[in-house]
């Protein structure tokens, strides 16, 4: 089975209970959520959903249509070709020995990064790109020590006008 | 009513149905997500999920009771003070007539945004920060069109070391 990744992006109605029904679709039918983002649009009434799943084709083709079937999903979009520009961005909270601070801000200035909290003992570090930029960036900070991560989930946007 | 935002981080079993059961909690009782993200953390098995939601100091104390009770909820914390980074990552597509381009890359450094996609007739803009910042952001390219918005919503992490 060809598990792809598959990003969704959707426009809904803004209103209690329309997150839980897309989020109770997939939880239904057994489809994993790798991640989802929700949030409000300049129009307070709609919210977009960018939501992350893995799976065959024609899996992800039958989540499309059931999605789009939902009532107060405005629009729907498969966002996981090169025509859209996807996003995520990360907060990595990594221990800094002294010893090391030097390396630690190398490899943030390399992936131009920010330290946005500095401790004692530790950088808080944010950082934006795609999933392998941020997969790259753990990797590289994961010897020194990474306490706590939060990262976004992907957003995405249509490069052209529709 | 003090209607107050409230950030709550959790981390949680990274199995299907657990983002379910904590949305579901929030429609059942018809309390309002302002937004959401979840995705991986660095351990496979744990999800971190960052949720937004308004209401009175006693309804959210009584939000978080409730969803420490979900089985499958590993740790749950209230970011919503000084103690806690909180920052939104935001793609903004917006029109840029020929004659205005100078002045929106004049915002765009102000705010330290960057230009992510270049068209004929518009630009994407990544921007990271707090709320404020991206609100900011939005009320000064709203005039010149802004076509389409993706928002991931709130993420947090504590300040100090636990």
């Amino acid at each position: 089975m060809n598990a792809e990744k598959h990003v969704f992006s959707m426009l809904v109605d803004n209103q209690p209970g329309v997150l839980s029904r897309v989020v109770g679709l997939f939880s239904g039918r057994g489809y994993n959520i790798d991640s989802l983002c929700v949030a409000e649009t300049i129009d307070p009434l709609v919210s977009r959903i960018t939501l992350v799943t893995r799976g065959a084709p024609a899996l992800t083709e039958q989540i499309e249509k059931q999605l789009n079937k939902l009532v107060n999903v405005i629009k729907i979009r498969d966002l996981s070709g090169p025509d859209a520009i996807r996003r995520e961005m990360a907060l990595i909270y990594v221990l800094t020995p002294p010893e090391q601070r030097a390396e630690i801000l190398r490899i943030v200035e390399i992936f131009r990064c920010k330290v946005v909290d500095v401790g004692q003992e530790h950088y808080t570090i944010e950082v934006t790109g795609d999933e392998g930029k941020i997969e790259a960036l753990v990797k590289l900070l994961r010897p020194f020590g990474i306490k706590k991560i939060a990262r976004t989930g992907t957003i995405a946007l249509l490069r052209e006008p529709n």
